[in-house]
């Protein structure tokens, strides 16, 4: 037996051949490939290939994805049901798990429907899932998921906004869904290996995966970080709230990574992106906001901004609504999800750990009637 | 860092009050009373408050207990619609994990609605759920569920059943609860503490929980267990069957335990009451088919029945359908599941292991049109 090890920091799960993660804020691969790479040349839908395939695709492998993706964008009418069921005020990150679960007794997995059918079906129907709700409460409208615009980022725009979007719009969404596709062995991904550890099927390890990205220390890290950056109205003014919030040893999003140690590599690939989007749309105060609660976590803390820190700013440029950053988030690491899914039941090993007991020693059952 | 370990075996990866597993088949407690003396005394509701409350009720506690489950029952009239909604051939876990993440949009945790009510309410509900699916889908009815049957093995009953249950039934059911309640770091209870330790919410880790236990190598076993002893027509053609299994090394469910090493505590309690049920129901075959595969794996593989075997078979005698039995398990797990989001809250710390790379090294990224 090892020593406990409170939240497993630094102990080997397992073992993984998808994604290697650089301690020092360098070397961040997708199997192999360098994010860098990735996200200076690569569609989400080609990082998502080598994700769930295990390698990039042929110019006719990716048409031929490409198109299977685009022809799996209707919901069913069952679920459109539900969405419509699902209250306006509801947590977005909820209408993905219950949609997610819900569509796991519509089309549950088989040996007809495989791993790979359901892991496209979601990676197609997420934003469908997400916009056709948000539309119909907050439009009023039951709008058309079957478009046939190329890319995820694309499709999410144009439903979410209604209209087509900008070609800055669509590379910034693209880059941070390459970005966050993937990233080993992080809280969601490590729950959806244990559910599907047990022999469960696809649908359930992905519920667990975003029940858990849900948390404010995991993916609801970059709505906790626009929330932050929005609370001030100047840097001088985040400036002196930063510092209050750490003399009260309050948690400051966005910041520092449970793994890497001086640097996360995917945090300055968006804050180029996030500065492009400022000078575009004209702003003058919230990246300014944002550098300063940076460069205060720095010096104070030795803290570096994560992947979530920018990202909240590059999104909110987007115009994408602050409560729908993790449900993209979602979008993008269902890719990485499925292939540690795909990869865990090839091993067929039951993720089972132990515990140190340490509450009361025996004691006698005394009967209800006799207690006090 | 240690070695890896696939699996997780023997590696502690937290501490817990909540109970302690005996490794020699001996001395399972919660709280530090043995199940044996819970199993004979108590009812479900006492362990699910001693789980959940740290502590065993006192008169005037239990009844204030009983009357919040009792006053839970109720079905929003929405998740009645989604219920409805969902096919007669879903998985009924499927239902659950959906009927508790929807739930999650409906009576959403906050201040007011705390982790223990949320966590009384699933206790009071899932039942209702269950049923309600079950027989508007088997008979065209819409039932009631807000009875005033004072135990949830007797208000299960009766709503499957549609009729006053049988004592003896009734009594075996709350000794399954009982002994499915806690189980320490099981998988789907590890998946709860995983999900919960980025600081998500209540419905989201019971998700991931009941998400972890659908699968055949946790919860699942149960059914499977059924399923096996039901392919048999004479305890004959059981060793025949179970014979061929192990030679072609097909796994028998409901055998062996990651922890426990000699036998599992809980299996004869349950078993003798397997046994008081078929005599009771006038069996004559069904329980000798268990018994005999039971005395094939012990000779064969030295391997003992866990709690899934016979439970299965008792479950079976109180005329449950099978698709349920996992169901069950959930029913009860839940206030274990509880027991542990509520301690992994006060730890407050994230659980993220890290993985040991084994894929391809760096390699340059080629563009799509030039790859080959």
């Amino acid at each position: 037996m090892s020593t406990p090890s409170a939240g497993l920091a630094g102990i080997i799960a397992g073992e993984t051949a998808i994604s290697s993660v650089g301690k020092e804020g360098m070397g961040l691969n997708y199997r192999g490939y360098s994010i860098n790479a990735l996200a200076e040349h690569a569609t989400f839908e080609e990082v998502a290939y080598l994700l769930t395939r295990g390698k990039l695709p042929t110019q006719q492998e990716f048409t031929a994805y490409q198109k299977k993706l685009l022809s799996l964008r209707s919901l069913p009418d069952s679920l459109k049901t539900l969405l419509e069921l699902m209250s306006a005020s509801s947590n977005p990150m909820d209408i993905l798990r219950t949609g997610c679960s819900f569509l796991g007794t519509v089309e549950p997995e088989t040996h007809e429907h495989t791993q790979l059918d359901v892991c496209d079906r979601l990676i197609a129907l997420f934003p469908a899932m997400l916009c056709y709700w948000y539309r119909f409460h907050k439009d009023g409208v039951r709008i058309e998921t079957q478009l046939s615009n190329e890319s995820l980022a694309s499709y999410f725009l144009e439903m979410l906004h209604g209209n087509t979007p900008e070609a800055l719009l669509r590379q910034v969404i693209n880059v941070s869904l390459v970005l966050y596709a993937e990233h080993e062995f992080n809280a969601s991904t490590f729950a959806a290996r244990v559910t599907t550890s047990t022999g469960s099927d696809f649908y359930s390890a992905i519920c667990s995966a975003i029940g858990t990205l849900r948390g404010p220390l995991h993916g609801g890290a970059n709505e906790a970080a626009m929330e932050l950056i929005e609370r001030f109205k100047t840097p001088e003014e985040a400036e002196e709230g930063v510092l209050e919030m750490l003399a009260h040893k309050e948690l400051v999003m966005g910041f520092g990574h449970r793994v890497y140690r001086t640097s996360d590599p995917r945090s300055d690939v968006i804050k180029n992106w996030a500065k492009l989007l400022a000078d575009s749309v004209g702003d003058t105060n919230l990246f300014s906001i944002a550098e300063r609660i940076d460069q205060v976590m720095q010096r104070e803390k030795h803290l570096f901004p994560n992947l979530d820190f920018y990202s909240a700013l590059a999104y909110h440029f987007c115009n994408v609504p602050t409560l729908m950053f993790t449900p993209l988030f979602v979008f993008s690491r269902t890719a990485g999800w499925a292939a540690h899914i795909i990869e865990q039941r090839e091993l067929g090993k039951l993720i089972r750990p132990v515990a140190e007991y340490t509450g009361p020693s025996s004691r006698p059952y005394v009967p209800l009637e006799k207690r006090s």
